[in-house]
């Protein structure tokens, strides 16, 4: 029930399709998952997009496995579902075991906790952790 | 100005000061931060929470610079001042660099922002992601 | 399954039908959604809460698909699946357009992502923008 | 640096003045905090915000230091640094104990730990917490 | 379709039947939901949320209605589609009236608004809020 | 206290430099605000952010203010406070007017309580509102 619907392939434009043959090609796969197709509509923010989420995503300073389990920490605090559902998917193909996943979720669900705990207990940062770096 | 101020080692109760040293003995480091100082004010809360904390950060499937980096996603994400400040100097301890630091903040705002255009669109999960294991 | 179901028009109390009626005069339309008849389980929620919606979203210094897009950009920011979907329809009656609301999307993931780095960054406000005026 | 300035109440409308006076009499004191200072520069708001909050937050089904206490855990929740400091005020002079804080937001730390589990690791709703009531 | 799965009573290793065990003793039931299940697979994670849990919501300060009423109203600001259902059901058992959950509601639903009205004014914290008490 | 400092005009590389000119060619203004300056440690999220907010914000479907007033009201509802100031700031030079500042936080506070109320309540869609469009 996407807003706008969703574009598959065959109904895509020539300019959407190009997208579409990039992700295919970058992720190894050979299927678009249902967000892109939405964004499709908008031809603009769907180029933009995947851009950005290309070059965030490849590797760097951090591995493809670390980058997909922030992503997944991100959409598990704001409680997206459809993104902790693909991102859980790419987290394991990525290399994400059971035991990470599991790691992961402990984590996120304790920084949620004391995020709160800082915050309605009013805690005034410590001076150590002001020090600008030189 | 935490709400019930802070209770330094000196003023802490036997209790607390149990709770302090296993922090910077477990930690390698001769000082407490605020947010415990707040937190030590209900001893139960304090020894709960470093309890658990102690348990969810030790390296175990994931090692501590990324469980450091995940707690840090969470807090950027949820806009806590005193814990970007703090795990910003924990993740620093534990190896993060400045490049990893901007890597990850690039991934936690490109998150941010699909995870409201996969919800703001209305995108339905796709089948492939609905797909319960064996 | 709204918690406490859902009341329709005709097992409403007179006191009940009479916001439905102002709804309905005031909307041009002949029908409720569940958000109000979940509400009308307590009809002061009921009331206080029609008035202040009727109230905000007139037009005034701002119009009201301006008014229904603001409304709509909180409810994808926030993640409300309710709300969403309600707000799209409303702002869709009063004018938005597929590339109006294409750009509204764009401009909320934008800007939850350049919050989150704001926040991760630990950017300090610039003096020129506490100015107090005049 | 409230966006628009406070207005005080000698520089006050006769309009503003009829909300400070209400405020004052229906809270026992001499004083207006901040927050109804800055929403004086629109009257329309400070009016109808204030109806609103007395309406709700007079003893009913629940009594006072309770709804203080929901607000207060509320704010916390979102870390608004203005309303967690205002709401605690609010809460002790209710009769919120040191006792009563600690345990809240304790209760505030789980429930934000336990939100990211449930929504991280997908889990559905369970039948019996759907039954519709009769 | 939890992400692991989830895991029955008939299925569970003697380590996680101990906490089941203890879930159904403490809250005097005969069975278990599924948020429950799906932590199942991280025993750990099982023992240490479960612990936690019990801790802080036995009575003590507060009384046993009020904390799962506090649980609620976080739920309820997150928009945690299983929390808002299984708490709203903990509520109830714990003698949360359908009056009570109105008032609690119309509470959580002000605070939201009024936090963002704080906020986005860029209100100051007032001077006597900010006093630390000796 | 950036994380990592912020970075003005006369310390910076020719490819930061570069971007800070387009920012200010674009804003017709002298100067760059923090936020650029802090992003500027790594210049590939400085040149990728700047090069979407400026394609996102170009005038196109919706007018500057517009855009600009539902990027304050994304701030607002996340509670952050360099965007709020900034945003307040942005909007005005593009347009925004007190009546229109007051009337877009009045939506945005009522936006963030009837999503809770919506969210709280546990209300379904309405099958008009889940219609796929032809």
């Amino acid at each position: 029930m996407a807003t706008l619907g969703l574009i598959d392939y065959p109904d895509a434009s020539p300019e959407v399709r190009a997208v579409y043959d990039d992700i295919m090609a970058t992720r190894k796969t050979d299927w678009i998952n249902n967000f892109w197709k939405a964004l499709a509509h908008h031809p603009a923010t769907l180029r933009r997009t995947w851009a950005s989420v290309k070059e965030i995503m490849a590797p760097g300073a951090l591995d493809a496995v670390t980058k997909e389990m922030i992503y997944l920490a991100v959409s598990a605090t704001n409680q997206c579902g459809y993104c902790i559902a693909s991102h859980t998917a790419a987290a394991r193909k990525a290399g994400m075991s059971d035991a990470m996943l599991a790691e992961l979720m402990a984590v996120v669900g304790m920084a949620n906790e004391t995020n709160r705990l800082a915050s309605g207990y009013q805690v005034e940062i410590d001076e150590r952790f002001l020090t600008k770096r030189p």
